[in-house]
């Protein structure tokens, strides 16, 4: 945000600089993390359908599975979200013919329990991603969670370590990291709680689950989201308390164009600077966190986990839900699907570069957000689509953004110093155009520019100055550079037509002072990388 | 309560009046409910015992069933009451030979579970009421109460609703009302809660119950009495944090005759003004209601459920139960006696006319009490009684008052301008000695005037104009009209002699203007059933 | 503590008078309890070890028993402590080869579950102790403590109690005395609390429990040392709430020479005088409890049990946790052992004084502290050293002062008038280098003094006037009188060498006044038994 009077660069023009950037931090990997919650079709019919004609042994969808993997997700965050409020653990593991078929509250569905901890163990080893679990803090506690960790992570030799031997899976799954429940601030959340509540019930729960093992990550509920009622109370209060045990506060945000019935261009540009409010939101956590280790005269930093992000079309969902809702009209007819289509958001390219501009900004703040999964992987609010009966799996178009940083950001993360012009936003004032990160290997002297257009109007050159990097040592040169960007910001990959929107390839001019030359349309989102 | 001068009308006469009279509200079907608790002989010997002549294939005894029609009941809430903050609902279903034996603490008795809510279910069909049912909220929470819903409305398909199933009731039991607990801020119950622990509980509870069954109808635990010493504060607090989950705050109150060893006549005449006491506390909790609708910016109103209500001689009780707790010189001294006669309070003709003045508050009340239950029903503190064995049922005083209005209350409740004589009361100063209130059929032109005489001396005259009453065109006729009184109010029914104390017509004389006419005798209650 | 000027007594003698001394109480049988927690090896390995040569038929250590017996131990804590606090009752009943193998997060250990309370009964049974349980308050509450109570005090006929006499126990265990949780006060503690959280648990708990056994004795958790930052908040808070349902508050204090290492005199004589700390941590307590008595208007007296205290290393504890813990490094290296050796200290001469000052606080403080456990009874910080692989059992030095207070300690308690040189301390300014307590049984005419010299470097002459005690009429005879004490006060005892620090006679001369006198070296303990 900028209210400076007019400067040199032209107002249609933009500088990125790497002289003066601020080196961040060494990128995560855990920030590459996905979710994938017991929600619609996003386990059954999603990552599990035993029918599929791609389906193996354990029913994985190997379409899925490939797309998974082109993806690059590191880290997978499982079985919910609000899901786990209500979840006993046991009821998916052991044999799947003796597994409860259960009510899940949460969204109003049947559960079959044919997936579980155990066949999630081994989609991850196919997926090659780690697991973070969340132990049920709703209709459950401290006991559950204790006997969840023993049967995930325990030694054989005692009751539950060898219920899990017992289930097929020798080893220890070696989990590390684990949220001391979902959502905890919400009031749709089942057990829902207060901050004095929460703040005693994670401390207990942390402290006895460090007891076991101490090389745990402990996730705390944050707030579900910057506009929540208790939303910095909550964070001091539940870090104050559970300071010495805990590892990560977590932290969630959806952003969606509220003028997507009437295509409002205001809506549209407020959504596109969706990023100012995720800045804002890490840096209050930040604070709070910070408040917390003082409090506590501590040594350590509070992380944050942003463990659920992306665009969601929210508003679509309630008007779903207040339908249905209406359409009951008696205690028995609301019904309890199994694995409905819920919240299956098809997304545009203006989504895209929204999800591509939140990626930017976690990247800028990865010196404290060191974990982050996106939401959610398959189906539901996903880049990744699978078709029932039979069909194919495709992309979305906030695919593209998300595996780009997956597979190329490595190294550590550099802040360049940004000069752009400005839109005028509802919610944000007057905000940057143009938003970039840059990352940096120096082991292999290979970078990667991210940067995005958030202007709904006005394309904008755009000049990045990548002298500075340490060790560089050599020319820059532009191995790969691609745009994402239609001039329909509406439009959006279907089934029939996955590819209507894809990256495109960018023109960079090269200078041989290390500078880069590029134009990017309204509203887009670009990668190049170089090595240099 | 009045301190006006004497008016024209003589000391000894009153006057009911429909002019200007307020249309209360219509009669809810609820308000004519029941409570039956494991405790004593209610359930075992009461409304079950297998062993009887009368009983049926499933052990329930005709000859009560049949009182039970002819009382007049339309809903009963079950198990408890403090019975049910240390009760299993597990332990109550499936094959009777396989139920456990537990220690009820509340009690102290030992409960053999062959009645359970299965069997509660099948009486309530033959018995033609309506099942309100209680979760424990002492020893467990929200899990348990979330499970017992599945089983017991939820459609086959899940473990839970399947085990239903599999016990013999194939379709859902649609129990629609749920009291979240029972009087959980009284020092005596198993896992009693301060207002501040109740309200976030209770929150919790109903609202993941509404997730499961958005069309629900709650109940929140109000105070015990008008006399806790958390009373109000315990409504406000409880509502105000669970006002957008919860339908009905409970209310609970009992009445006796504190000088019942001495025949103190002010105890007498202060006991015949009960209602005063009720009508403080209806006033009361609908304010606390209303005030946390405001804080929430709420549409609805809080209902309440006077879910427990009638004569008890808790004075009685508490001698027997300190004389037996003295009795214990050891750990294992106590007894655990299974279905023993406790609280089996005979009734006498004054405690009936206060049970008909209590109804009459109800009645007057039922814009906000949408939901009654006398407690209880069947031989622990109840209208009727069930001998042991093999021996018959039989009807006390109270029986008749109730069942009067629970078959012929109907239609719309006018609230009658009352101008009465006073009497001078301990508790509440000077009070109406006469109090009345009138229903109205417009459907069926059918009406019914109940009225009580509170004086303990004196007789009085009362004129009752019911011109006004909406939609009549015709000439006022009684159909039928009697009093319940004798000259002796501690006179009362025992097995022997079930009919010594029953209503007697009542001379009425009709005017044509449509007033009515008659004389009521000190302690005395009456009804006058009409068309017009 | 005396600041007064120098009077007629030596600088090196001290007198102590039974003139004008205060009859403190009769001493109760509980005072001399001991505490055996699922720690280490003290049951296993201690009490239970099968495979040992002095094993029984129900795998009790003969010899461990025998010694038990003669320390004199009454009454036995059990099972924990910490342990508790993560401890399924259930585990350690039935059948020991169906028990489940647990792990155990209070001191991270395998808890292989083959002793429990069944077989604590019948060890009990066998050493003559009255059983103390305590129950788990940190995974588990209400309903956990209520199901055992009901298993270990039930009668037959009740599922639960059925399954005891199933168990081989038919009879019910009368355990009159139960702990509600252990140092739940304690951020060590598995699903420790505030004490706002603790006060509402424990009066759900004891209240519930009294509603089923009006008899028992129930000990709410106080603070785990004076020195807890919650210490007096905790017991104002708890008794306050709980006042009327419990009828103890527990007190816990370990005292160990910080200068261990170093055998720094300075913390040596501090710790010498460590019954300073424990005087008033006991007069604290009794101010919260008369102050939580007086708020609740009340007619009964909170007493003290003060359930854990002892000499403990603890900085060697730490300091092995410590390191213990920087050997992990990965998620799965921390060990799980079986009965490892832990805590097992190893008692000096000094520690021995130290236990002997300790014990005659608690008799001059037993109108308030009416039972107390010195913590633990074999292996771990115990009198009693078991060996492994067959090895002998043996007495540490601590042993010699609890079995003489256990066996000779009768009657009344009562406290002399004292004055003593003085010695001064890092932490409690200057005290009495002398202190002492008699007991006096009038119907046997028998007595014991029980005194200490804790003056670091100088010996001192006492002078005991007897004269005074009630129904005294012989002349004040010496039967048996004995010392403690070793020019080094470092000195232990060892398994191969057990009777290094063992008690000598100690040379009394008696006047027919019935004044005794003798001369305490520096650091010594002293019992002198008498007829009068």
């Amino acid at each position: 945000m900028s209210n400076e009077a007019p400067n040199a660069t032209s107002p249609s023009a933009a500088t990125v600089s790497l002289a003066n950037a601020r080196r961040v931090a060494d990128v995560p990997a855990r920030l590459f993390g996905s979710f994938v919650e017991h929600l619609g079709r996003c386990v059954y019919g999603g990552i599990y359908e035993p029918d599929h004609p791609t389906a193996d042994a354990d029913g994985f969808r190997q379409d899925v599975l490939d797309l998974v993997k082109e993806l690059g997700v590191t880290c997978v965050r499982y079985p919910g979200g609000n899901f786990v409020s209500n979840y006993n653990w046991e009821d998916g593991t052991g044999p799947r013919d003796q597994r409860p078929v259960r009510r899940d509250l949460a969204w109003h569905t049947t559960e079959t329990n044919q997936m579980g901890i155990d066949d999630f163990y081994r989609w991850s080893q196919k997926s090659g991603t780690e697991i973070m679990l969340a132990v049920n803090m709703g209709t459950r506690g401290l006991k559950a969670a204790l006997d969840e960790l023993e049967y995930v992570n325990g030694t054989a030799g005692t009751e539950l370590a060898d219920r899990r031997v017992k289930n097929g899976i020798e080893e220890p799954m070696d989990v590390k990291m684990w949220c001391i429940g979902n959502e905890m601030d919400g009031h749709w959340q089942v057990g829902h709680m207060s901050p004095d509540e929460y703040a005693a019930a994670v401390d207990r729960v942390a402290h006895a689950m460090k007891l076991a093992e101490p090389a745990l990550e402990l996730v705390a509920c944050g707030s579900s989201s910057a506009h929540m009622p208790t939303f910095g109370e909550w964070e001091r209060k539940v870090l104050t308390k559970a300071y010495h045990d805990v590892d990560f506060v977590s932290a969630h945000a959806y952003y969606h164009d509220h003028g997507y019935r009437t295509h409002d261009t205001i809506e549209m540009q407020d959504f596109l600077a969706s990023a100012e409010d995720m800045n804002y939101f890490i840096n209050t956590v930040a604070d709070e966190a910070d408040a917390a280790k003082a409090i506590n005269h501590g040594s350590k930093d509070i992380a944050i986990s942003f463990d659920e992000w992306g665009v969601w079309y929210q508003g679509r969902w309630n008007e779903q839900e207040t339908a249905w809702a209406k359409s009951k009209n008696g205690l028995h007819h609301g019904a309890w699907p199994t694995a409905p289509h819920q919240l299956e958001d098809i997304y545009s390219a203006a989504d895209a570069v929204v999800e591509g501009s939140l990626m930017i900004t976690l990247l800028k703040h990865c010196d404290r957000v060191r974990s982050a999964s996106r939401a959610q992987l398959v189906n539901v609010i996903a880049p990744i689509m699978a078709e029932p009966n039979g069909g194919a799996a495709w992309k979305q178009t906030i695919f593209y953004p998300f595996a780009e940083a997956a597979h190329y950001a490595h190294g550590d993360v550099f802040a360049p110093v940004v000069e752009s012009p400005t839109v005028t936003t509802k919610s944000y004032g007057d905000v940057a155009a143009i938003d970039a990160v840059v990352t940096w290997d120096a082991a292999t002297r290979s970078g990667l520019l991210l940067a995005v257009n958030r202007d709904l109007d006005a394309a904008h050159d755009v000049t990045v100055s990548l002298a500075g990097l340490p060790g560089a040592d050599g020319a820059i040169a532009v191995t790969h550079a691609q745009v994402l960007h239609d001039d329909d910001p509406y439009r959006t990959n279907t089934a029939d037509e996955p590819n209507a929107v894809t990256p495109a390839d960018l023109a960079v001019s090269t200078a041989a002072d290390g500078t880069l030359t590029f134009t990017l349309p309204a509203v887009a989102w670009t990668a190049v990388r170089f090595t240099a």
